[in-house]
């Protein structure tokens, strides 16, 4: 009998960054230093503030798992904030800013690895948000809607 | 500053006896024995099975959490199978039915207990289902709908 397969509701957080290609040409070694310094100075420290875990990184992004919708959305709003904050002295050309996508779904777990469509929905709602903003699915926004703080800081 | 509190994705189930003030007018003591049975021989090994916990018992019912939806819709129809066949040899007056609720939602921790607006909404579901079936909200199954096994299985 083949061994079942471990599942967990998890909200999945994507993130890449606006214009990567066109960053890296601008500035191939300041473009990457930046990013180095925003992810040490603020995305890291704030995953694992809101209790989230990377789960892997891409060369202009991330994913991460949250055990909760709202921490994961608090998690999003104070990076986007921290972002504007941490461009105040970039030129439009070096700033550095991201897209994020969230959602909720029933992942896989396999080798500290996460699997599913919900992980695939996530990167390509992250695809669809504004610079600086964050989208989440319908049944994230649901799960989210009766917690005050969620609904009043949410940007979608 | 207020400790936060801790915030984790679930899904809720709640399941109660069809009719129980009937049952127990009519057989006071069976009715337990019999409730106790099924409890001690079906529900409860299934919801350990299916890595759920039993967050409380009410006389008729009770409440569980499931770090999985799959998983919690999975226990549900097991255990609704499980009561038609456990059902065969009783008379209608006799016939112990549950009816189940199912919810995914960002509840609250403490001390054990579960808390938040989305162990309510289960309750209420619950009291909507059929005999003998199984009700879930629609972020529930939005959440269960790409799992092949769910959603050839589930009923609603």
């Amino acid at each position: 009998m083949p061994q079942r397969v471990e599942r967990r509701l998890m909200a999945i957080l994507a993130a890449d960054v606006v214009g990567y290609s066109r960053l890296m040409c601008a500035d191939e070694e300041g473009t990457l230093a930046r990013l180095k310094t925003h992810r040490h100075r603020l995305v890291d420290p704030k995953i694992t503030e809101h209790r989230g875990r990377i789960v892997k990184t891409t060369g202009d992004g991330l994913l991460a798992e949250f055990p909760s919708a709202v921490d994961a959305l608090r998690c999003a709003v104070e990076v986007q904030r921290g972002m504007i904050a941490g461009n105040v002295d970039a030129s439009q050309k070096k700033k550095i800013e991201f897209r994020v996508g969230i959602n909720v779904s029933d992942i896989m777990l396999d080798e500290g690895d996460i699997f599913g469509d919900g992980v695939n929905v996530a990167a390509r709602l992250e695809s669809l948000a504004e610079p600086g903003g964050c989208r989440k699915t319908s049944r994230t926004s649901s799960i989210l809607r009766s917690k005050t703080w969620a609904s009043s800081t949410s940007r979608t």
